[in-house]
């Protein structure tokens, strides 16, 4: 017997390779047949992709790997080279310049017509309102629009189903998080947080993601399996 | 002085290359500096890509043309050769077998990200209620929906600037849509409508587009300067 006879239901799963995503993945196979989208949109580190391959491999994830053309979510830091990350003081303006155009509504309508076309109802995202509150795509109110959207949007709700889009980690803080992933399984050494990992998904150790991760393991205190270059 | 010096506003219009549509980037045009993106997404009829790229030409507007993974839109009659396109009547049921997966979803959520990467705060989609009401995303509670998603979603929203989707032909017929466009200039021999339209942007005349675009050019009664193969 497979392991998608035991859980029927299909769900689409965003998975950056990240720390958030990797344990979001876990808490979505606990109940779901989980399809694990990624995303090329020209990022600064690539190496997240890799990661989210081997997260996938390691929870019986399908994979698939999405592009998003270059230029379509420019103006960030983290698509834009001549726009430098933040070092060592996590951002704290109104929106960091780490945040990418439109990037949670990109990801979540590629998941919107690739849950209808696998007749599956069920979208998981790993949001946090809590440490990434500059990003306007990450609040609760900006997740509840997306649904009643994505309901208006497709064949589930004129039949009358409803589509969710599930955030088990919005209210969360990053310990929480290590703590809800460990106690699943999750091996964190798969996963790369860094905005600006090297091709070895090495981390730099001094960017907003990399500082919070950092203080995250601390507050859990557990050693960060993290390989920094 | 240049076109775009006269019209400082800068709109995103989303082109097709179909009759609507070109309509619509006419619209635009009388107020805005227009960004016109049109959509690879292997649908069957790719003429209409050239016929986007002529009208863009035309109204000197920017183009753009923007790819999207091969099987995130699948399972319909449009995007999946095993399934024939209706012919020689208008396909009334619930929702028709060319209904694309989360299409508009997709192409407003890619214009929304090059809207706020140009600093835009003005998009243009030619959906009609009338002609397509069996499309879930053709209806005016998921455009408004959408709105209220996107300036959620985006710096815009965050900075007390509104973001707009507008969509001069919602409730519009064919006829009128034709009379609009005739009166802006617009030259309907540029525009490629057909469903399966061939290379060379020839048209089958049977399918629900071909036949709800004849019937209108015969109510406004001007003779249509479609090409069939």
């Amino acid at each position: 017997m497979s392991d998608s006879d035991n859980k029927p239901e299909k769900a689409i799963v965003l998975l950056s390779g990240g720390l958030d995503s990797a344990t979001v993945l876990a808490i979505a196979n606990e109940r779901f047949d989980c399809h694990a989208l990624s995303f090329d949109y020209a990022q600064r580190s690539l190496s997240e992709i890799n990661a989210a391959q081997r997260l996938a491999d390691k929870f019986s994830a399908s994979f698939q790997l999405i592009h998003i053309d270059e230029g379509v979510m420019a103006g960030s830091a983290l698509t834009d080279d001549s726009i430098a990350v933040p070092e060592d003081a996590v951002d704290e303006g109104d929106i960091p310049v780490t945040y990418v155009p439109a990037r949670n509504t990109l990801f979540l309508s590629h998941a919107l017509a690739v849950a209808e076309v696998m007749s599956s109802q069920d979208i998981f995202i790993g949001v946090n309102a809590v440490d990434y509150s500059g990003y306007p795509d990450c609040r609760p109110e900006f997740i509840r629009a997306y649904e009643d959207m994505a309901n208006l949007a497709t064949r589930a709700g004129v039949e009358g189903k409803r589509l969710r889009i599930h955030t088990p980690l919005i209210d969360k803080s990053k310990a929480e998080i290590i703590r809800m992933g460990d106690a699943l399984g999750v091996d964190y050494g798969l996963t790369v947080s860094c905005y600006q990992a090297n091709a070895e998904g090495e981390a730099c150790g001094h960017c907003d993601s990399c500082l919070l991760r950092q203080k995250g393991f601390e507050e859990v205190g557990v050693s960060d399996p993290t390989r920094y270059f």
